[in-house]
């Protein structure tokens, strides 16, 4: 069996943990099975690059941004392989160069297109434990590009796709997929499977545990996940294409707390308003969330929607740099507010799931600025503060924390 | 013209430090000139890694170590990058795999073997500076190498050849080559030029002004050296092929510290054992430095050599394993041993002058070890503890302290 195994930060920050994930996949690979491993910069090593840059440049080029974090990863990958050397098992670290791991050109947010397996492969075959450097990539240029948020997750799903690996498992700091957030909501309880397109809706929406990419690429490549703690041998939760279990009307709520809304008020009513905005932000790499389309006064019509909080300021400026060409009255931004969900592959097939949501709310008296829903999915918007009473009410009405 | 310019950690080693090079590359890049930044690793970044490293592995594989420890030259590159960028001048860094930068394959002491110049050039022709990671490489195996001490010196020594560069400045904390350290010698003067024949001799011995393989390579491709500080202005030493200055009889006095002396007593006087033991050291990896060898007792022969004091236990392991191969009867290390040398193209075409340095250590009571000349060099091994006192009696004694 060939077996790709993600790690964090934060299961690599120092000394005793590096030893701790070598240890585990020594155990894997004692059983005689391949092992590929992913790695993360080690803890807050990151931040410190981000610091060092802040402090030269508060508005570094892109690609040399890249340069610089790229190395965090580097750090990791070969101290594991010396602790594997220490631990007596052959090891060897690669980057993205080595692999080769190629992405698309944007840089501090590349895609990845292909990997080269063959010197993977070769490694493997002298049964060394293979060590990758996650996050990272090179682009056509030959230069370093990295993958953005959750980019390591990505790196690992991508990984087990091409090489076709019998099981992809992300190890964070929790057990696995709870059906919310434990340290907000207390019955939360540990899901044991759930599908893709469940913990995309709840990555999509800030679960933390899985970032949606690499969620979307497991699905789309068929690779099975699974999410479990580097801290215990708990067994996690199973991610794939159907659960085995009856379909729960909700598997959990999350929140989103990283969210700013911004409005244009008064667009024309005519065609192609909305491809103009989200194109233009498109352009400037915003990703956008949430959208809303309502009819505005004297035949023309607002669009709403929500941003990742540090991209506001520039969707903002974008926006009113093409103000003549957009041709809206006015635009509005209001920070500090939260998006909550409830996600569940019954959803679709059960009505009144989203008016026991919005009941849940009126109860304890939080109020609903924005509605969205998709099959499986029901997401309010609503202030930042009231987030946690919101997510306990709304477990609460579901009977979360009794399901199993 | 085209200026190669290598800064060391210390010229990197904080922000300020950081736009004080970058500043000086800015100047030269508005004269017009093309210019590539050959750069180390930050301050004492080196250390922190070998540290890290060294707590998880006392005996970490040399692949691994130089896949750790690259990343530091890179964050350096990266920063500068950032940094000229900050001072609105166009710029670039690269890595080994990015300019590709060819070596041998041994890892933590790999030799320059070939420099692909395409990117660079093309670079430099969209008006970049471009600052590439000094002392890194990449081997046939596509893996990370390090060149080992001064490996900065050389890559941009190779960088200047490749290139044709017009001149190649290599910055350091001082401002030139001086007839003694100034640090122990305290009239001391700065040498206006030197040849590649005499700064060899005198980095070898431990000026540490310049590494020897850089100034090896500089010779051997004809590239002319300028040593300078990178924290004044004042004008440093050449180093080239002939002075235009008259021969100077003693160029410089050096000192080198890191020595043990280690003798092999009682070997076979037959051919091929002065092979044996040296190529045993070499299969080690083990630079000997002086080599002396004399008649013992009874048809025996004695080898005594001086090794780096780092490199000494090695060394003595080494010999002591191979004891039945090498047939010798007693082996021993002496410590705290030094090399004081003596340095002068003029030396050559003038008798008497290894006994004028003879007679100024009598003078001052110091007792010669060990004795080793080269046309240009006399090398005399004595106690570490009077090597202060050796070097101003030789300063004086020919009159140093009042060339200029």
């Amino acid at each position: 069996m060939l077996i790709v195994k993600k790690f964090g930060g934060s299961s690599v920050a120092d000394k005793d943990r590096i030893f701790n994930v070598a240890n585990r996949c020594v155990e894997e690979y004692r059983r005689g099975n391949d092992v590929v491993v992913v790695l993360s910069a080690m803890g807050d090593s990151t931040d410190h690059l981000l610091e060092l840059a802040q402090s030269v440049n508060p508005d570094a080029p892109k690609r040399e941004m890249d340069m610089l974090l790229t190395t965090g990863e580097q750090v990791s990958v070969s101290l594991m392989a010396m602790a594997l050397d220490a631990l007596g098992v052959p090891a060897i670290s690669l980057n993205a160069f080595q692999v080769a791991m190629h992405t698309t050109s944007t840089y501090s947010n590349a895609r990845l297109k292909r990997i080269d397996t063959e010197r993977i492969q070769n490694e493997l075959e002298s049964r060394k434990i293979v060590i990758i450097t996650g996050f990272q990539g090179i682009n056509k240029f030959d230069d370093y590009t990295t993958l953005g948020r959750g980019g390591s997750d990505t790196t690992a799903v991508a990984l087990a796709a091409a090489l076709q690996a019998d099981a992809c498992e992300i190890y964070t700091d929790v057990d696995g997929v709870y059906t919310a957030d434990p340290r907000v909501v207390k019955d939360a309880k540990k899901l044991s499977e759930i599908t893709y397109d469940e913990m995309l809706e709840l990555a999509t929406l800030g679960a933390k545990v899985l970032h949606n990419r690499s969620v979307e690429l497991a699905k789309k490549y068929g690779v099975q996940l699974v999410v479990r703690s580097s801290l215990n041998k708990e067994e996690g939760t199973i991610v794939k294409e159907d659960t085995t279990v009856e379909k729960m009307l909700i598997s959990g709520v999350a929140a989103d707390k990283n969210a700013t809304r911004i409005s244009l008020i008064g667009l024309k009513d005519e065609p192609g308003v909305a491809f103009k905005v989200f194109n233009l932000l498109a352009k400037h790499h915003i990703n956008v969330d949430l959208i809303l389309q309502s009819i505005g006064r004297d035949g023309t019509k607002d669009i709403t929607f929500t941003v990742e909080s540090n991209m506001a300021k520039e969707a903002m400026d974008a926006l009113k740099n093409q103000q003549s060409m957009l041709k809206f009255n006015e635009i509005s931004c209001k920070e500090n507010v939260a998006k909550v969900s409830i996600v569940g592959a019954g959803m679709a097939t059960n009505p009144g799931v989203a008016a026991k949501m919005f009941e849940a709310l009126y109860n304890c008296g939080v109020n609903i600025k924005m509605i969205s829903t998709s099959e499986i999915r029901v997401t309010v918007l609503i202030n930042e503060k009231d987030v946690d009473l919101a997510m306990q009410a709304i477990h609460d009405a579901f009977g979360l924390g009794t399901t199993k």
